[in-house]
């Protein structure tokens, strides 16, 4: 196992924060401060321009950890956050993903996201059998393929704000290729798609066409009003509840 | 107020179970055995061809009751069930609300959903204030005007399965007409929409264009694989999450 190097803790309102690094890639973990037994995890994936500790990040992981009893834990992705190699920059990191290579760039995240679920699952506070997948757009770019070659080791995944076809707003060379479809069709586990109903980014038809590829018997869409960058109230509690249920049965 | 005649009460598994009558219009409903203040209510729609104690529908009733501590009733819809006098025949349902003018049909059971709706919370039992709605198909149908002419009267609702394109299947004169697509603007309350993604009576694009008329500023689609007639225990477990959430709400 890769060696994880632990930052101190910091506790409020009953949440335990620490920091990590493993394999290069830096990390945070949310935790229950006082649980009985071992306690769920959710991985959490942010979204392009995002990284571990952006608002909805911090405000999901603390309310897992803090209200649902579950822990939550989140990577900077690819060229975003601590891995920005100074300010962040949009049109940068498109550039760096480009030019690396999408396909390499996959890969080497599935490999970042399989280090930190085996660093985590690894604490005594974690239960390795209840391990769940939360991530939108980018989230989603990256953490479908993680999900598909983690097989029984994720039991459950929040996903969505992508498609199979490609916005005509973003560099050609960010395009997913044949790999998502196929990892999409790799997937057993059950799987709530998430649609923004009038994303200007992705179109509904290639949202649907991801969907319809998704290889779990057991999975369900749910479409919400607004644009891409939405998320409502609704569709929050909507993607915690079917975690926390999924979690919460026994392995 | 229309008199309402009750049966006699069947209490099993801590549900009382209480069959009444109301304008003509037979109907039953599932209350908590026990509770200590006034509980909310669902009412429940069934779809062409059930009626009031199809088994979907007392497996709903019983659980909200029993489980949720929400009292819900459910009536016969037109020419169904106690009112289809005799036995119950699909082509013979259709003909006969073909015949008497499907806006007559819609209309009347619009006043016979606020008769019971009015017998039900007149109940000691149930707290007037929070009424929710669930019905899909011909729940939809003719529940979709009832929410909407019910106003803060029914606070939410889970309605789908049900579209504005009529299915070739159907005979013609069966269609919603004009006034479906107007109801639907008029609805404020959090509406639930379900979609059978595999729907092979009601097309996907109609379905999608009832959804995109609701008025509702909160919304949400969830959508599950497979045809019409099917419901999974994934569904059935969003629809009363849904429901018991905003119910529990102080009105």
């Amino acid at each position: 196992m890769t060696a994880v190097r632990w930052a101190a803790d910091a506790v409020a309102d009953g949440v335990l924060e620490r920091g990590f690094e493993v394999a290069g890639v830096p990390g945070v973990v949310w935790l229950p401060e006082r649980a009985v037994a071992p306690v769920p995890l959710v991985l959490l994936g942010h979204g392009g321009s995002g990284h571990k500790r952006a608002p909805r990040q911090v405000r999901l992981g603390r309310w897992f950890a803090g209200t649902a009893g579950v822990a939550a834990a989140a990577i900077d992705g690819p060229y975003h956050g601590d891995r920005a190699g100074g300010r962040f920059d949009v049109a940068r990191y498109q550039a760096r993903m480009v030019a690396a290579g999408m396909e390499r760039v996959v890969g080497g995240m599935v490999a970042d996201w399989q280090a930190a679920r085996e660093a985590v699952t690894a604490l005594a506070a974690v239960d390795a059998d209840r391990v769940g997948y939360l991530g939108l757009s980018m989230g989603t770019r990256f953490g479908l393929p993680f999900v598909a070659a983690a097989g029984e080791l994720v039991r459950c995944a929040v996903l969505g704000k992508f498609g199979l076809r490609h916005p005509d707003q973003l560099p050609a060379g960010l395009a997913a290729g044949p790999r998502l479809a196929a990892d999409a069709a790799r997937l057993r586990v059950p799987v709530l798609y998430h649609v923004q109903w009038d994303d200007e980014l992705f179109d509904r038809a290639g949202q649907f066409e991801l969907f319809d590829r998704l290889g779990s018997p057991d999975k369900q869409l749910i479409a919400f009003p607004g644009g891409h960058a939405t998320a409502s109230e609704a569709a929050i509690a909507a993607w915690c509840e079917f975690l926390v249920r999924h979690l919460r049965e026994p392995a």
